[in-house]
């Protein structure tokens, strides 16, 4: 079997090019545009100074995330959400990971009651937009937290660790990190890994689109994650310090 | 630290009691009731003559699969998804899972331009309803295949293999196999795991409900889900042979 | 013309074998598998301290109901009300049936600001299940108002008579009682009927299918329905005796 | 007990005014505005030269119902259905109601492959709006029957007989005919009795609001619906034959 | 060029009669049917005394629209916005016109924490179906805020001016005032023009339907717009003085 | 009266500095960031190769759009709208309006049974996001109409001329030209204007939003959004031209 050959002669264990613009938009208390190769995704953190109802009265905050894609981010264009007058399955499922990612790093009680909405949206796609979002909504949630933090409201970082996330999938027996669109479309095993700054996992989610995995597969799988997202977390770092 | 003390004396590494029952509803072309312990699936099969938009002309089938609650399945009453108008996110999520996880011992080519609809009903709620759904919705489809079979419709079977799923979570520090409800409120780390009778890995869906996991435990895990699932393919495989 | 000959060689005036089952499920307030013949409806009451909008500050209690069946309840799987989005007209107008059938024998006042919620929800469907629902669902609620009594919650019962319902129907010119899908299907007349302990109606619901009917057939038909009741009223008695 | 006295010192077996206005409105293939006292149900019927799915290719036309209410039809504004984005459940019950009075008195062979769409549109509300819209799209169809006849679509009515409806109630133990919203509002059983030119009845929907009703009152209102529903059906043919 | 002849030889700048009723349905604060020859539209005006949440609190009262149109109130049945569960772009559109229009004319300040609440109905359309809508529904509000000023319940009008409104066209060339639905149909452009007894626009609607228009044209249609409005005007002065 | 001043010490009737980026996205056949000032639209047009049902065999094509705002893109974050399930009332009308005026300079005949999709998300949102929408969309509308022409698909083009849209209004009594945020909330008067390359008029929309507006006025802003909308027309052929 021959090894699987990538565009523009990535490696099997290289990332793509990843840029993280901070302040991309004006009005959010962190706005982010983050990028993955050809995949783009806006990441916006507004907060507001109200919980939702089974927050009320409890001193605790809340991190909550939304997902959308535009239209036609994608290949051929595909229905507005909005138009269609419902979420997919798949916007549902991928917006509910990114909020439990970034709550797993948030300490809600140092947060108070106020809640920090994440909003990430598509602005192109080309695979991995999930990670990229869980990414990019920890930088904006950082530039949130600290204008509170300036802004005297809160006098303790309610974040206690990083998190990031990227996927890793097996393409014709390759691992792979950091799958383009048309390797998520060939691969065999799918996997989102989410981690924070300690090193430990958050969420792992192993999907077989084709054949089942197994376990020495997986441990591969999850070596090659581990690689990838310490290297996101240098960049979401030096992004933070600009 | 002392380990965490399981209700009815059972061991970390044991599954509650299992029941199939097979022909449980007249109707369907699979028709099994699966019971973790407390937690009781209805799972039906039923076979269509018609495949959706997608997979029209192709020659090929489809298996899909629907999840829903009683409102009274639970501690206390959750809201009718009927009257609200429509699925929560957590239902389209696991009825995803529960559609790949089947399809994933599906050859569609050799079911034939139909579709195979797994409807999995909780009647009551303990902990550890999607797996038993995914669990008891083979049988049901195996039934409703065997009918295929019996009637010429097909002549080779479809499924290439078993599946089964299992939760397994750290509780306290100490890793359990078939989380209960008080456990699964309770637990650091909740894993769901889906494999096939070849020992191989078509779902892994760990998540950080606490702290996050380090990969040791991880492994730990993964082996108890291992053990319970190799034991759910034996009661399945002996529920079928009656 | 020959008579209609019913299947089993039931008796034109005989009910089909009625089984209650209490305390089917663990979690509900009163929880009731009822069956006629092949009809199978899990009935659960729901006790909620709370009472919708047009109740607040009246002192008054709320009864209501909501019904649903499952998909594969039926010969032919149907949609999923939850999946498509809305509970379709005929669901609505059994659920409100079963809501005043019961609120007709509940004194509001005497239950207090607190609502008691009647799931039926459809296992397997052979006929008559708003009249199977109406009847397990009386005994569903006499299980959670006991509940109450015995908690101390209220000191009088709120229930002033049970109620009970039965179908009768026209096919071929025989009167029938407790039709089964086949009858109802080839039925003229249908009628639900929904009586009271002391032997007076609650709600009359005649409708011709094919040939409109005369007034000394709807004469029979509620003779045949008074004996029917009569008799389902005795096996609600019976079950809560136990 | 003395007897309840009626609003205009109507007798308790009279029927309120009752004008039909044929040609309504200028569009629509039969348009009759219907009043019973100060209750004004617009009737419109349609016909659209296609049926619905599981008419399609039986040669067999349909007839189906539309009903709707103002929003300030009533005393105080009710909100609006397209507005609120749903039918409620007693809108879906009183047109399906409609719809399966007015197929009792149509032979869908004769009218071909044709739908005819019945809307009734309350335009003022005094109680009774459900039996002033069977009773004038009773008209509204058989104008638009009659276009059919002269435009040689069809050459043999498919209208098999005239259809009406009547309500009637027990108000403080007094039978009464036709009763208006206040006595609607206090009325102990409601009735809505639907009934053809032969004398037989389509619907019967009896209710018991307060107190549960007794054979001899279910006869004794069955009496008066009988007589109420024979002079609007000499009403329909007077106005038929302007 | 031959010019364009308008249907009963209708004048290039005449109105279409224009019929205004007040009173024409009994519960409403104010209820206007108006005709502008065979367009018929049901104006009423209802008074709640509360004002939706943006208005709490302020001191100030609302004012704001809905409209619709009786399925069969146009040449083909068009469907009924409440079953197909939304309301239309052009509907919104229209009632959020009328609504901008009529508070225009009202001093919120005046009115108090409470809400006029108007509702157009299309009974007939044939053509300027919102305009006719303004036009009616200022005299319906009119009516609400005199029975409000009768009252007492306020003791200065909020109404600083009349709000009337017209539709002008551009028909092979001809400018025409009041558009029937067969001009409308034909026409290049079509404007709506609403204004205050003032002679100020409140609002200018101008749409090329086929060929673009031009300053010139336009100078033309406004100046048609404001000979009809003035006209209008005096309609509405007349039937209020009745 | 003191002349307002605006920000940046822009003149009354001069634009915000336009940027217009094409090729901004990499998938759609035409892609187009329009910038006025802070107001950021992303304009993607697609091609697809079949039309909605009311032109299906007509040999003609089809161009519509739609519009989005991202939940981040205001200074107070709005909810999204695929989240609440439907599209709001301001959506709507802004969609239409940009699918008329594009359909305005469109020979759909020349265009083949196709159609164009014109999505407008509003990535950040400063005033006038209709209007730059509407001016970014004929654009990316012009590239994808290039490609079809480059790829032999047409062999003329559709586009009958250009057009752009400006919007224009009235604040403290001076006449302005292409509003920002602060000036569109504090105006009297708000016009949208949009024009063909011949100069003349597809819309024209004002509204008063506070006091009433003269014919004088008008015709100052009518003259007022000329010369806008002719130095935008510049703006896109240079971009075009690249």
């Amino acid at each position: 079997m021959t090894e699987f050959v990538r565009s523009g002669a990535r490696a099997a264990h290289s990332l793509r090019p990843v840029r993280i613009t901070r302040n991309y938009t004006i009005h959010a208390e962190g706005s982010v545009l983050i990028e993955f190769g050809a995949t783009r995704v806006l990441c916006t953190a507004s907060v507001e100074e109200r919980v939702p109802p089974h927050k009320r009265g409890s001193g605790e905050g809340w991190v909550t995330a939304e997902y959308g894609m535009l239209p036609r981010a994608t290949h051929t264009r595909s229905d507005r959400e909005a138009a269609r007058g419902k979420q997919s399955g798949r916007t549902q499922e991928i917006q509910r990971l990114i909020g439990r990612s970034l709550r797993a790093v948030f300490d809600l009680k140092k947060l108070g009651e106020r809640t920090i909405q994440l909003d990430c949206d598509v602005i192109q796609a080309d695979g991995g937009t999930r990670t990229a979002a869980i990414t990019g909504a920890f930088v904006a949630a950082q530039d949130a937290v600290n204008g509170l933090l300036k802004a005297g409201k809160i006098t303790e970082t309610p974040i206690t660790a990083a998190v990031a996330a990227i996927s890793v999938g097996l393409v014709q027996g390759t691992p792979l990190l950091d799958l383009e669109y048309t390797e998520d479309s060939a691969c065999d095993t799918d996997m989102n890994v989410v981690m924070t700054g300690a090193g430990h996992f958050v969420e792992v989610q192993g999907t077989a689109e084709g054949v089942a995995f197994t376990r020495a597969e997986m441990d591969q799988l999850l070596g090659l994650a581990e690689k990838g997202i310490s290297e996101l977390m240098v960049l979401q770092q030096q992004s933070l310090s600009k």
